[in-house]
């Protein structure tokens, strides 16, 4: 999957805006969630154990969504409140190139200003407009921190697939479930009071 | 450790305010993060494990946050930058009952007020104001979500001290990661832009 197949997907491009925080910022918030190099190193170990099972991943992670008709709204056409096929599909291939930019563990400024990008595509400052999508206008600020949990738990099964061990297995989805929570503050950044993040 | 013995722990008063969010919709918070009755079972399990150890549970964490200046900050004296002890000492009373609050696992309307009251108290909406701290005005967003990684992660060794299987601890941990996220979640609430939640 090369980066230009992926339409709006803009990783280290210039059209990425600036992180409001500094690497330095990131720093302190790395050492709160504990996250580590050794977590990194299991980040990159779970790289080619999850980049043949992508397709996989994502038809379980759809398959949540759409049983779940208050989270598969957000995808919705907004005229007639049914789910939008091309914006789902548009959302799943940077979903894809997602789980492996979190395994590849290059959390540098590239990567910061990206996922400053990501919060603004959820928030209604951008909800929408990479895919010129006719859906409803913000992801409920509500569900971005429950949904830490089935997006790394639902991992396990496939992290365990390429033979290692249970304990490398478990570090490698302790590692994801920190990363995940650090983008998850990092995406929260547009929803949040001026002065309060 | 009784209710009226710990200053300004007001769960269940009238002084409480009312939830922005409703129980129906706190459901599908908890659909979202996968919590079912077997988490809430393994919470209650968890509280006569947990009960004794409370204050070294909390030893840990006021270390954990003693060892990182840019945490103690949010207990600081505003005037001379120094640790406010009355202040770590009044909040680390309501902490521990935090503790067995969450392993009570009764999240009816009055729990889910209090979360509300929580968040406020987080934010500068409400912070300092129930111990009359001469503290900092807010704690930074930022620092909320990363936390729920060492706030569930450092009570393992805790659980496993009571002689349950491997199993039955990694369910209460699991359990307890789940309720600190839809606890975070709620406590959010005042930090978020109008509409945005």
């Amino acid at each position: 999957m090369s980066q230009t197949a992926i339409p709006g997907y803009t990783y280290g491009t210039t059209s990425v805006p600036h992180s409001p925080i500094t690497l330095e910022e990131f720093d302190l918030l790395k050492q709160t969630v504990l996250f580590t190099d050794e977590d990194s190193k299991y980040l990159r170990l779970s790289y080619d154990v999850l980049k043949d099972q992508v397709d996989a991943i994502l038809d379980v992670w759809y398959g949540f969504v759409a049983s779940h008709p208050y989270l598969v709204y957000y995808f919705s056409d907004k005229a007639d409140g049914q789910p939008d096929g091309a914006y789902l599909a548009a959302v799943r291939k940077r979903f894809g190139q997602w789980i492996l930019d979190t395994a590849a563990a290059r959390y540098d400024q590239a990567w910061l200003d990206y996922q400053y990008e990501i919060g603004l595509r959820h928030h209604r400052s951008e909800k929408n407009r990479t895919d010129g999508a006719p859906s409803v206008e913000n992801i409920s600020y509500r569900y971005l921190p429950p949904l830490i949990y089935p997006i790394t738990a639902t991992l396990v099964p496939f992290l365990a697939r390429h033979g290692h061990t249970p304990e490398d297995v478990e570090k490698m989805h302790l590692a994801r479930i920190k990363s995940v929570i650090l983008q998850v503050t990092l995406w929260s950044q547009p929803y949040i009071k001026e002065g309060d993040f």
